[in-house]
């Protein structure tokens, strides 16, 4: 750790850091550098969604929400649909009490949040979540689908979602934070 | 049902329900009416941060969400936490699968949520969650206390939660949108 340099916590598999990762990458290749607001909001308990609109609404670059209040207010309902209706139903406190079980409990939710996403992402994609530009949804997506895996979900029945996520993960931002590439990943782990 | 009327998809007593409910009460005091992007919103799930925002984007009148970035940010910080940190783990349908434990399961999550939220909450709050104005993280709050004292939650342990949700309780738009006085509320529940 270099003094005088954020800190971001995390954790390689944990789907809430890649979402960060990926904002964070973003912005970097964009050559901005995180001020300590944005960073007290991911030591706070990680509220990625209100990390990444904080940034995108005080910084130059790219849009991670589209300026189209339409098209906003659908790149933050899929968003919410998996960083609310999804992630926290698999997260690793709720599966460390869930015991035994938390296999098919992951999988339940992971499903029927997918059976929710598949429809709406139908008729918002274009090469991304909403059209063709990337936005706050593909971050919350990318993660979502890798933890599906992790979890043996058979991503093959959400045709939109597999067909976006192949898209995603060979974006360099994508790719340069995925679990497989992080400093604490563990050797049989990394790609 | 009236001809032409959107119709808002709810429950009495879901807590995603009343924050919908309690932003409707606000807008229609100020005499806005929902367009049919803010139904599909409603409709597609209950992102109910995402009809909120967008709402907020595209009307006129009193901000949901402070115009200062920094502001902004912990409105979004304080309703994340709530969306996606603990109403999610207590939903209905997480409950209904946890069976016979659910009300000491209801009471984990939403203890461990309240004691990262009561540290935030007593930098933050004026009035209101953030400073004097209120907002979306408002919006949040009271139906989340709603469920914890419903769940049987000592609320009395986070005292600037039981101090703000005392203000909110008070206000026009929280009465009237309450679990207690909806069409399908029961009527042993009626207040």
């Amino acid at each position: 750790i270099k003094a005088g340099l954020p800190v971001l916590h995390g954790y390689f598999r944990s789907s809430c850091s890649w979402r960060v990762r990926i904002g964070k990458s973003s912005f970097a290749l964009k050559g901005i550098e995180y001020d300590q607001v944005a960073v007290n909001l991911i030591k706070d308990g990680g509220q990625q969604l209100a990390v990444i609109q904080y940034i995108d609404e005080t910084r130059p670059g790219p849009r991670l929400l589209p300026a189209d209040p339409k098209a906003r207010a659908q790149v933050r309902m899929i968003s919410d649909l998996i960083a609310s209706g999804i992630q926290p139903l698999q997260n690793l406190a709720v599966l460390q009490k869930i015991g035994a079980e938390k296999l098919l409990w992951a999988q339940h939710f992971i499903n029927r949040g997918f059976q929710a996403l598949e429809p709406i992402l139908k008729q918002t994609a274009g090469k991304y979540c909403v059209g063709n530009e990337i936005s706050m949804a593909d971050i919350c997506l990318a993660p979502q689908v890798y933890n599906a895996e992790r979890f043996k979900v058979d991503v093959g029945q959400y045709p939109t979602i597999k067909r976006l996520n192949e898209t995603l993960v060979e974006i360099e931002a994508f790719k340069l934070s995925h679990p497989s590439h992080q400093p604490d990943t563990p050797a049989d782990l990394q790609a």
